[in-house]
């Protein structure tokens, strides 16, 4: 089936900006679109599947089962100033290479259902340390978005050190320019432990975020959200782990004594080719 | 040719609940709808292929060969309380992570061109330890089942410490939930040992099932059924688990002496890219 | 482009057999396949391409290239006892577990447009030691098939005992059974050491099937041709083998004192997720 | 998605040559590829995306993001004796072996559309050693060829020694020539080392190649040239090795204190299946 959309609802949504915050480096980019959904109450209209992901369920409180998924939602502006919005968060990303690309395409694609021409991807910039005060990395699909963004405090000179953006953050972005989208990735500077959500390079790319998008969002409440938000995070994660662990064991045959004679002597190995 | 149904007859199903028994943990679901099967005397209307299972055929008595699949099985109720069954067991689930998806997406587009409403799936949970008595840990699709099905002797309170169930016994009844069919997961407690084929865990899980059935069944010939069975799974697990070697053998270049130096000094590895 | 058959020209044959005589264990079947179409002087009439082969090409005397291929010949009868041959030989099976599926569902369509009933499959049998005399193994789509074959001196009771036909020569059978196809694999004895092509065992396959075909076929050649073969065939798994290692190697990262610092001390690693 | 082609404007070309020149050994072939398109001035027409490259976008200066992507480019002849271009360049070839058909597939599939007959593709041979003057060897499509650029200091003696062409400039002449398409591979002794381009081998390589096409090019500034195109070809394949070993990270489960001893002692790995 690869990669799936079920959409719930159609929203009206008019000129709406597109925002991606999926699973990745320090959780930076879910943290902050989790938290954004939450805080302005942004409906889900969309769910993503796709054979890209860990083919498992979680079972949640309950005892009901989950499907590792995407999730679109939407917001309504409430003033003027403000824009439609389209929120991507999720479970996870694709778990092997090749699948990468087949779940942005069919991003891009449903979004451009909605004639999208703004995008942000929000994710986190691993540099190894941990800083007081983590900065915004910018990365554009057109340079002259840097002039237009310039006002908002983002750092457009570190990316090219740094090097690339795997995932979602950056194709979706990537990818996006060639149906004419302008697209911005903000990525948080974080110290790139796996396992670690970092809800501080979160909240600063939510600022700069909120900041774009004239929207008001009190981020005080963001640490404590992560705490109840990580237990998910978590669980996925760790499961994810393990299953492939224990994948792999599957895959392996087992060094039971009978089976390794025959292997290493070659006498029971009389299998027909 | 990914995955394929090939249907033998067209059953005349009335509301047929769906019932799953694939291999895994303990072969708990396997063993059951084996059971199941056999003791409804159940006929086979379909069966399905897929590029996801290993790429052999068993050799059966009679020299025989046997290509790996899953098969559907129907049984028409025999009182007005009991309701029609489309069972599906098979010799193997998907290989590779991606065909889960794959496998699942089919079987849930076949079951429902009979307009199935109601799954069980049929699986082992790995608790670590052998239990005097297993019990059996449910997991649904929405949580409005758990009082539906709560009479029944089912414990829907260890699943969430648990955490995942792999593969097509937990994504049957997600994937199915978005078609709008109901859906429980059985889960028999056993060891967790591989290949070693539990047939208490599957006793308690069928007795449960058929409780919800209205089915009589004499769950006491599952050992001795179980041994009979248990010659085919394990020989496929066993030869499963060879293959797997000897494709990994074939992959890796042997460390034959004359390679072995070429690779080393780079001397004789004058090929072309 | 997965799997493409690329039709040459459209032989007119009528009810023909099709034989399959692809590589494998001792390339027992490679070998047959190989001298039954040089004797019968068969015309190609048909070549198929696949993703699931290398990619690579060889470089041939007179510097041409040679792509991967199966190639399909015919043969047509010469005397009322014989019946007209479809026989595939080529370079290579599928190197991944999921395009077996694949090459053999492409190779059955396209023999169905022959409207062909009857298959014999040619294989090795790893037996783990050399036999002074190899014997003949034969496993069946179907039972009734021992009793019609039973006068040619094949062994039909000693393929139980050994378990598996991997790749094509199994699957071929297996899944032309679904077509209504009538399938014999014919499996010659070899001491299955990698890269030794068993010119003996062929041998004792062709004698069994040139019988059945009712052809005469003189077979003591087959040691002396082989030697020719046996150079592009040894070249394709040599190659195979260091391109394999090659893509390896490719893909690991190479220890270089740079990165291997940053690796360790995750100070360089500051690439963006 | 696959492998994708997004056309830019339609070039209106007569009989074009197609040359290939994509990165591979000693990056030959795209360090002669990409100066070609420079000092003929050639215009971009298309670009290919392909599921099959690397899942990460690259950080330009400026904050631009780059995907990874081939390039079409096409050059109108200035003279009577020249013929119209096609030239394909890019960043990546397919990272799995699979891919490699399709890309390929997909790029002759798109250049038959202009009626090309004639191919060239640039590539690198690895001979393990550092020549004074590096040969050009030659592999063709059809054996005819070898006699019609006999002139042009081709070696087409050595390729059988060498073996195989692997990737994108063996399979584009060896499938092209099932288009009906006549192809050369032009490749340029080099050393072998991975990460080193060879400026000297891809001058052999244009000097050939310009001679056949009729064109005059000043080769000396090419190591010039090198050094600048040198930064990005280096950057990908940097970039690409942490990138692999990244998403190896990833997938291998961390031994950390807690799950170590879960795996060992099979007590906490409680997990359903």
């Amino acid at each position: 089936m690869t990669t799936k959309i079920i959409e719930i609802t159609k929203p009206r949504v008019r000129n709406p900006i597109f925002i991606e915050g999926l699973p990745g480096v320090g959780n930076v980019g879910r943290i902050a679109g989790g938290y954004l959904v939450e805080e302005l109450n942004a409906k889900k209209f969309a769910e993503l599947y796709s054979s890209h992901f860990m083919p498992f369920v979680l079972l949640q409180q309950g005892a009901t089962v989950h499907v590792l998924k995407n999730e679109f939602y939407y917001w309504k502006a409430k003033t003027a100033k403000q824009r439609d919005l389209i929120i991507l968060i999720g479970d996870s990303q694709s778990i092997d290479a090749v699948g990468h690309y087949d779940v942005v395409d069919k991003i891009l694609d449903y979004v451009a259902t909605f004639k999208v021409k703004d995008i942000f991807t929000l994710a986190g910039l691993s540099v190894g340390e941990k800083k007081e005060k983590p900065g915004v990395v910018g990365a554009v699909s057109d340079h002259s978005l840097v002039k237009k963004y310039s006002k908002y405090g983002i750092d457009f000179e570190s990316g090219e050190n740094v090097g690339t953006i795997m995932g979602a953050s950056g194709l979706i972005i990537g990818m996006g320019k060639m149906r004419g989208m302008d697209g911005v990735c903000l990525l948080g500077e974080t110290s790139g432990m796996p396992l670690l959500p970092d809800p501080k390079a979160s909240e600063e790319v939510l600022k700069v975020l909120t900041k774009i998008l004239g929207i008001r969002l009190d981020t005080s409440k963001i640490k404590e959200k992560v705490k109840e938000m990580e237990k998910l995070i978590k669980r996925v994660e760790t499961i994810q782990r393990k299953a492939i662990l224990d994948l792999m064991k599957q895959r392996l045959p087992k060094p039971g004594k009978e089976e390794e004679e025959g292997e290493e002597e070659g006498e029971e190995l009389t299998y027909i080719g």
